[in-house]
């Protein structure tokens, strides 16, 4: 079935974003999509770029919509791709963020359990809106979309769409976040690489006459991280926003509960969090509590919540040694200007970010995360990184920051 | 005195954004700048274009930008232009929003004053940050920038590229909301119009060549007030906001305050703002509250604020004749459905927020708010629309859009 | 038939051309296509924006890939449209400039004959190669193209669909034009034109909807004739191009044709154009002899042949009086001067390119040149120009632009 | 002296070059330059990229433009750069493709000189207008731009702006036939690389925070190598014009000269080219006569002209071995086919063109070739490739591409 007449959205990256099919109409309309326009994309990215403050709203429709023109194009040239998954795979890339929370990164460590077992959660239970709308459209639409966005699905190829090397994630999130932020990198030839794409033998591979545009797309990834994912001031802002989330669970655990402004809050930091509560976490219920808390009792509450809303930042050194020495410096200089270094001293490794550009922690040349060429004379498949040395050298690149952040008053090492 | 470094942002708008002056660099950091991060610049337009989610913050830094490029222009052609007040200008140019409230138009009403007076108010007491950077800097800057801004300033020429025909507020949003929705609206030859602009007897006035270069400025509001401004499902998402609020100030009035979330929301219902409270105030306050009070006792407020964060809109129809029958008629099938018509009928007259894309309400050829064309070679000034056809028509055509909004299950008249 | 594999071609207007049918990859590659790439499709244009040195092949490709595009979302709206005609009206946006000489404009002046008859001429001659691939096609394909190219051809919506007033050739070259030449006019938003058009009742109308999107689109036109197409620099080396034919041909006349430099334009002059010499002019033949005659004998076509290729241009005064007291004036200082008025002294009338935007020349609100909107609702359709005030404007303004062109060291009137 | 008012070219590259020095604008309208509107920037390139069609004058003036960029950046902040050498380079930018003749690689062989040799001519002999502007603007400014073009300028920091690895010439053409061709590599941010360049101990070096801007920049460069610059059809073009080049230079030397259509072509094929004969080539010449010539009595010429200018060109094999066994095969087939191996088969080696993309043949890590990062913190000058991974790939490949070209109808090897 069909939408009567076909539905657009304007957007800035993909031009229109067109939806003809009323699942998907459906599924965008569900209260938990409407949840992520007020989930920033770029977390805290926006006290580096102030124009990045674009929600995982619009980047969910720019997946969708990339599925979409991926399967259209597999469908024109006949390949050899079952098109009867068509509407699962473009509503697992609508759905692939379904679970995020607020400042996912930050807030997971306070919350014990990743956003994706939430995208799977939210998806299988039986009170959400994106459940009844996927369970009314046909018996095991809910649990299909489940698997794929959870990577369980048989049909692998589906899964490679929303989750693999080359994955509709990716290619919007690197181009809008750069639209957005306004860098002159993370551009790439979207048109192109969906031309290039095909499914064969199980997995999505690129012809053999694709391989710079697919350089280009790795190449813009990796200039994305350096420029702005691993931007230093806006993992300051990261920094102190989980130094807030410490101390307020840390009052909370001392039955000293920071003054109550959501119900979600509160059950978060009590550890009962019920769907109904996560679903009603968004950015918005944590900038409302820090701009109340800055006015309460706690002075080290108070202090970090102004210093994250009035984006007074920490300082820091890069590179710091390894070994505990300067940390135990800086310890005491924190103490000395009047901070507590359990809030104010803290090591942002990337490692825990990590990543390297093109393979994934594992470099598993073999597995899912490798990209192959096809030669269509030779019948061949190469691995990607064995053809190109730009990307043979930053697939080799390992990317370990550290960064010692502090107040700017303590006196750096 | 100059920063040490030019300190610059990335901006999808203009490139880039530069700041050479420490007084400038250090109004950015104030809170109350800051506090504009939280402000979406378009409101409820966010509804109809998912890329619409920019905030104050970036249009501030962007009309900063604006002035800045003009009043380098200005010195480079060295036309007769008092550079003294460059500074003051350019300061000015990044403050003129600064007592914005969430969602301006629809909180005024409750608030009972509009924009315009808290930011001289802001400006103006000592306890801002604001008002100490710019009394930092020199005695009376602070009133000068004020006075600017509530175009009180002697210096007429200096209150027009900040609040003029062709002001630098203007030139930034129309190219702002545009790139970021995405339409192909909206966008004209700024670099043109700064070359054209130029001081003459007291007012900024255009030379000659520049008419098509300024009529496609002119033309560029025409379609984004059509296109954007306007737009029927945008100024729903509008009526229910101010519904909610009238809702919640009903409830107060009758002492059954909703769940309180934030002091600055109860300082508002209590009708006793203070400047703290009212700088506290922001899009996260207002979202947090209807997120809270959609879970609340009372029936209609939750079931309003439900249906704003949900995106559950009011329908429409276009034009309804403007005697009282259709209201009331429609007030009975509200009624009958279950609804109070109170708030959930309603009127919406962009003739509130009236605008004839060139002259203002005002239509005044001679005042402050007409374009002047400046001939070399005659000598003379003429008026833009005596020589422009399309202007003329866009000028004369007035715009008193009149919509009656009711929830979708009524049946329309 | 399909091509095996679609080619594209990358295109800096569309971002990508895609041919998938054979006949039209076989029509790109014939000689009288492959001719347009050395015929400059904005003429003298380039002197005044250097960027404008496009040539009508690509301009030809881009009217192919809108008509394309056109059809194609005809098609999948199920609109009442004969998608049998498809190939024949892509084939002919493809051609509709095959019949173009180098600088028409000038040209068909000395040649007598209007280049849409040359055309036909070509579509339908055996000798060339675009015939004879159009008649292996399918027996009448060439003179179905010819046909809807002259607007004879019965099928008025296929003809409207390559000459009209919402036409693919015009959709492209605005874009085109404003694009190369980087002017910051001449931008509408073609895809949502695209999604507004339909066929109705034998015309090409519009959606109610689309009002605005159609509006942008006229006023671009409006824009890009002021600021492109009738450029005072641009119509001064347009004037000397049409003086040294004149010279030329005079020269030939009197038996003191120029040297030879190519055979097409000895037989332009001796008014014995055949279809090969046609097809073998191009704009380096021009630009070659001008170059050889640069130094010839004749010292008025060697000055006239100086000041084109060097860019050293006529002044002109702007709207001279109508009466002949103004040019027996000015013919008398160019005498004074040592030059002969009958090559030194011109008067340009846009009257000549007249446009007035939107209707063309006979203004006729009834015939195929007015632009109607289709209202669902009421089933209505009503002409454009009672639904917009600035189109109606620009409909009703009468520019009959006259300068008077002459040496710069001639005294200006 | 500067011009009374600013003069701009709109331009799709950099928005608007600005002019306000009269020297520039004057050597913008000699002839000579004027001239380099009828040479294509990208040769052949227009057979592949139907958009790249734009000319060495518009590129020119895009030099011209970086060159002031950079020197008012250097100005603003006050850097270490000896202003009075501003004009100098500006000039040498504006000029420093005077010499380059049509199709300039391919013709180069035929003349015998450089066009850098016929750069340096043109501006120090006192017939050209060139020499003339820049002699009447003082003494020893035209030896002073010759100098800066012929890399022998004492002054290395003005010449490495006009010719270096960070210069102002691949800083445009990258730029502009990314922009022209409509690919989507290229592009890198020009206003941030101008604002981390600076001058230090007589070279231009990069600040350290500008690496990941500088990788950009030079991965722009090998993208545009691959997919466009090397291109195997634009190539195979440009096989075909070589071969049409030594087919008429061998009849001229047989005494059978092709018809005669321009005297600087009998000039050249006489090898007695004077100033005024090589200034007036252009692109223009070569295509009239080979317009002409197609039919002429020379079959072999005939043939090869047709195929040029209809685009019917050879195909090739990648990378033939480099032993003589496959030339002497295919030398056999190309015969049995009826073509003269001597015109119609040919090796085509890149390495001719060879590019290692960051340090040139060279390879020299020690020379001006090379890319300094400097580090404030810690006053040190390190080279680029040894901070990063992909630079250093990059350069250390060895791109020495061989195809061998022949006629379609022969069979492949």
């Amino acid at each position: 079935m069909r939408l009567n007449e076909e539905k657009v959205f304007k957007d800035p990256v993909h031009g229109y974003i067109y939806v003809s099919d009323p699942l998907i109409w459906d599924l965008i309309n569900t209260r938990e999509m409407q949840r992520l326009r007020r989930i920033r994309q770029l977390g805290t990215s926006y006290v580096t770029y102030p124009g990045g403050e674009h929600s995982r709203f619009s980047h969910s429709l720019g997946v969708y919509e990339v599925v979409r023109q991926i399967v259209q194009a597999f469908a024109r040239n006949a390949y050899d791709w079952p098109s009867e998954v068509n509407l699962l795979v473009m509503a697992s890339g609508l759905l692939h963020d379904i679970g995020h929370a607020p400042f996912s990164h930050a807030l997971e460590k306070v919350i014990g359990l990743r956003h994706e077992v939430w995208s799977e959660r939210i998806i299988l239970d039986p009170s959400t809106e994106v459940h009844q709308v996927l369970a009314a459209h046909s018996p095991g639409m809910a649990e299909d979309v489940a698997a794929i966005i959870g990577k369980t699905h048989p049909n692998k190829l589906a899964v490679s769409l929303v989750s693999g090397q080359l994955d509709a994630d990716r290619l919007d999130y690197l181009m809008r976040d750069s639209i957005y932020t306004g860098v002159d990198y993370g551009k790439f030839d979207l048109a192109r690489i969906i031309r290039v794409m095909r499914p064969h033998g199980g997995r999505i591979v690129v012809k053999r006459s694709g391989l710079h545009t697919v350089e280009a797309y790795l190449l813009a990834r990796y200039f994305m991280y350096w420029q702005v994912y691993f931007h230093p001031v806006s993992r300051s802002a990261e920094v102190i926003l989980k130094a807030i989330l410490k101390r307020a669970q840390d009052l909370a655990g001392a039955g000293r509960e920071p003054e109550r402004t959501h119900f979600a809050l509160t059950a978060l930091f009590e550890g009962r969090l019920t769907m109904a509560s996560y679903c009603a976490l968004d950015d918005t219920v944590l900038f409302n509590a820090f701009n109340v808390w800055q006015y309460g009792p706690d002075q080290i509450l108070a202090d970090l919540c102004r210093r994250f809303l009035d984006r007074r930042l920490f300082t820091y050194v890069d590179a710091p040694p390894t070994d505990s020495a300067v940390y135990e410096l800086m310890a005491g200089r924190v103490r000395a200007a009047g901070y507590d270094p359990h809030y104010y001293l803290a090591v942002d490794e990337t490692g825990t970010v990590y990543y390297d550009y093109y393979l994934g922690a594992a470099g598993d040349l073999k597995g899912d995360s490798a990209l192959f060429l096809w030669d269509e004379a030779s019948q061949q498949l190469t691995e990607m990184s064995s053809l190109s040395e730009p990307i043979k050298a930053i697939a080799q690149e390992k990317q370990a920051l550290r960064r010692l952040y502090f107040p700017e008053d303590v006196p750096a090492p």
